[in-house]
């Protein structure tokens, strides 16, 4: 669905405002909002062009942390693909039924389970990769370089200051 | 999870580049990478946050955008929320069994069904607002709101890229 076609999203303000007594909300004006809204497109696309491979977002996201952190925890894999358990546990499962990932314990430690790609799991990322790349490619369009390499500076500090206030909020409690 | 708890993931390059022949792949420089550790951390926060409210993310969600957008259709609450038809059919199921949520069928068109806060949805979305303001400010603290003025600007950028992709991806079926 395009946002032309979602009622006039882009640009319309809130028309409550004006009416209702209550604090006035702009749903365009809410950063969280935007991203929510970039991640759901994007994993639209990903759906899409990644499906004539098997591969659903929750598998691209596994393929891509495990190419880039081989033999990772079940934990530090769910911190990576920001993957709720039930979905992850299920997805691995299927993974590992089709060949794509070992689950491998650990010699020190028998209790943690490591994950890998298997050669099968790494030739498949390295098929779907150009795909996703792709359409990184297009959403980045208009961007310079450094402009691009700025903007991701500014998400990693969003990252830190996100683990900042989990960690303090913590604390308080 | 701490970023540093997850097996250094902010600083260590691919360490399987050297080694392997495929492609050279860094979670961190991934820019959609960032985008959902951003999103995934901040869903958290929300979580544990509004939880004494009895507000879960995908409540939240519903609340803000009915709050914005009063008697939007499903598809157009699906579009805005970003959240699956199944979450979100049980999610309103239980918003309008609490009396949050009433679903109002449209006179001009009766098979579409508008859906609308009641006044104790409006309270609650007024009651924890603040709340998740209060996280977002955290979140952007360190930006000055020039900065932030022009990184939301590429923010809207992006959803508007990505809009164009999809429909250039479906012409070329």
């Amino acid at each position: 669905m395009s946002a032309a076609g979602s009622g006039g999203r882009a640009r319309t303000r809130n028309a409550a405002a004006a009416s209702k007594p209550g604090p006035i909300f702009v749903l365009d004006d809410h950063i969280y909002y935007l991203f929510t809204q970039i991640v759901g497109r994007r994993n639209r696309h990903i759906a899409e062009k990644l499906k004539p491979f098997g591969v659903t977002v929750p598998k691209w996201r596994v393929l891509a942390t495990l190419y880039a952190r081989p033999a990772v925890t079940m934990n530090q894999l769910a911190e990576h693909t920001t993957i709720d358990r039930t979905t992850l546990t299920r997805t691995l499962d299927r993974m590992v039924r089709d060949k794509l990932v070992v689950r491998r314990t650990d010699p020190s430690d028998r209790r943690s389970v490591r994950l890998e790609l298997t050669a099968n799991g790494e030739q498949v990322f390295g098929r779907v990769l150009p795909l996703v790349m792709e359409d990184n490619a297009r959403s980045f369009a208009d961007m310079r370089p450094a402009d691009l390499a700025q903007f991701r500076n500014i998400l990693v500090r969003i990252v830190g200051n996100l683990d900042r206030n989990y960690h303090a909020a913590k604390q308080e409690d």
